[in-house]
């Protein structure tokens, strides 16, 4: 079960699934231990840095205030899954209904009815790339992060340049269901606290991704509130590590790795910034493979199919030719 | 069931499986169906020809006087089968035992050991690559053969060069278990008589081949003889067609066909010449791609996948992490 150091949640606001986890370890940030975990590609939370001390003076009238009269990126769900999809590959898919609403708001209309907002109602997320629209105070916070701090563990561990920022501002309750991103994060909490639920990439075969072509890649088919154990057998199986992230608290989600993440229920909003990095480039390739190169492999072999066949749909039949009576045991 | 013109033959000499099989349409060489059949890749048996009218006369005892005192390759087998397997993919493989011993002989012993042979005793095939050490009789009447008439298939049909002829020699009741060459085969006999059995290359999934790296790569798992149908259940719904080859008769096999073919039980021995040619260059590609270039993709993803891995033990692991659950329905 999670533990905290300063816990000012408890049990009872975390979301009840039937999981194997183990605990994240928690270190300070001046801690050798954290380099070690990064360089392994393993996850760690980091406390006491001053990544986004800057911001946490963020709270909702500070960000109303400050934000500018931009139009801000919201997710509107019916439920309190918001289930990242492609735009792009929706065209491609049949039937594909998109599990939430994208719309552009100002933030004075966001803010007000998240202030309205009560059980039944839609729920929203606002997820926002940082630029230079979003005001010049928040800019100013924004420029104040300790970029030594991020930057010195992109170059000690060979990581690609910065590629974004996200702002992410959530209701308390909501989720991002289990998925992996092809980048390195540190996901760093300003506000609130967030449950983080993540499992290495050697867990693919227990999470089962959608297929690459999906709008829906990279995210888990298993529903975690009703596992459908028959076509996902293999989900009993699965083994993760967690974490409750508080306010300060930087979470390192290691790229390819899979990460369900959620704004604690009574909880109140939450408000996390993103530092996302991309993959170092393959210097010496060693074997045996690691498996977020595996995992790296599948997709393109899945992207290579849907290429050279030109149609998504017969990508699944001639996998399954290979695969059945061939290579199953 | 197997029908023929002028039959020397009758059915009990063919081997019983249980297969659901239609006839190969046998046509005379100056009927223009015949290109017809060969454009669309689709098997045909050619009457009439005078391709290998020069060898007519190979009997045994020409073939002795004439075929010079070089080494011949023969394999030999325990039973009726002569599952091919490729030498240079045994390393990789652990614990293959080769199902046939590889031999050279000169072609004395093989006609002694021939004549002699009694049921029970090991069998034989002389599979020999024709080449200037056969002898020059032989190589005179190899000249001999009607050359306008297979290059002219060649280039009509925009095949690839002439790669190899092969002269087989085998004794009655040998068995070629059923596999796919990736070439374009006219398979000209004779003497004696071949059952030929070809299902098309949409048939992967029913034939279940052994994976690209495996010795027994392009040959069936299944056992003709006795299918495992718990095993490979899909072969109970396997569709071919067959047809008895008899003297002066080609059999056009086209790349990527299945073929198993088997020489007439009680039938005497039986002596076929094979006419190989690389497949045409891909022109333009059209869309469905047609199935024998779906087989050339999945055995590319399998070579693949060995190249990356390394290791040919990792690459069942990783195609059922992408199949099993993702593209399993
Ligand atoms: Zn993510
Ligand atoms: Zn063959």
């Amino acid at each position: 079960m999670a533990s905290n150091n300063s816990k000012c949640w408890d049990e009872s606001q975390l979301r009840n699934y039937d999981l194997n986890l183990e605990q994240i370890p928690r270190l300070h940030c001046d801690d050798p231990a954290v380099d070690e975990l990064i360089a392994a590609n393993k996850p760690v939370v980091i406390t006491g840095s001053k990544l986004v001390e800057s911001a946490r003076k963020w709270d909702l009238d500070y960000l109303e205030q400050n934000m500018g009269s931009g139009d801000y990126t919201v997710f509107i769900s019916q439920n309190h899954k918001f289930k990242y999809y492609d735009e792009k590959k929706i065209a491609k898919t049949s039937g594909f209904v998109p599990p939430t609403n994208k719309l552009d708001m100002k933030l004075p209309d966001f803010m007000k009815r998240l202030r309205k907002w009560k059980r039944g109602d839609d729920r929203m997320y606002l997820q926002q790339g940082l630029n230079n629209t979003v005001g010049p105070e928040i800019v100013k916070d924004f420029l104040k992060f300790d970029w030594d701090f991020c930057s010195g563990k992109q170059n000690k561990h060979h990581w690609g340049p910065l590629t974004s920022n996200l702002l992410l501002i959530g209701m308390e309750g909501n989720v991002t269901p289990c998925h992996y991103d092809e980048q390195q994060n540190l996901f760093a909490q300003v506000h609130g606290h967030k449950r983080c639920i993540l499992f290495a990439p050697d867990q693919f075969e227990c999470l089962y991704p959608h297929p690459v072509f999906h709008p829906h890649d990279r995210q888990s088919m298993v529903d975690f509130d009703e596992p459908d154990y028959n076509t996902f057998p293999k989900f009993r199986q699965v083994r993760g590590c967690e974490t409750v992230l508080g306010p300060g608290e930087i979470l390192y989600i290691p790229i390819y790795w899979w990460h369900h993440i959620e704004s604690l229920m009574r909880g109140g909003h939450t408000i996390t910034v993103n530092f996302w990095y991309k993959g170092g480039a393959n210097t010496s390739v060693t074997y045996p493979l690691k498996d977020h190169q595996k995992v790296a492999i599948m997709r393109n072999i899945e992207k290579m199919l849907v290429e050279v066949l030109q149609d998504p749909k017969e990508v699944s039949p001639l996998l399954r030719a290979i695969v059945l009576g061939r290579y199953t045991e």
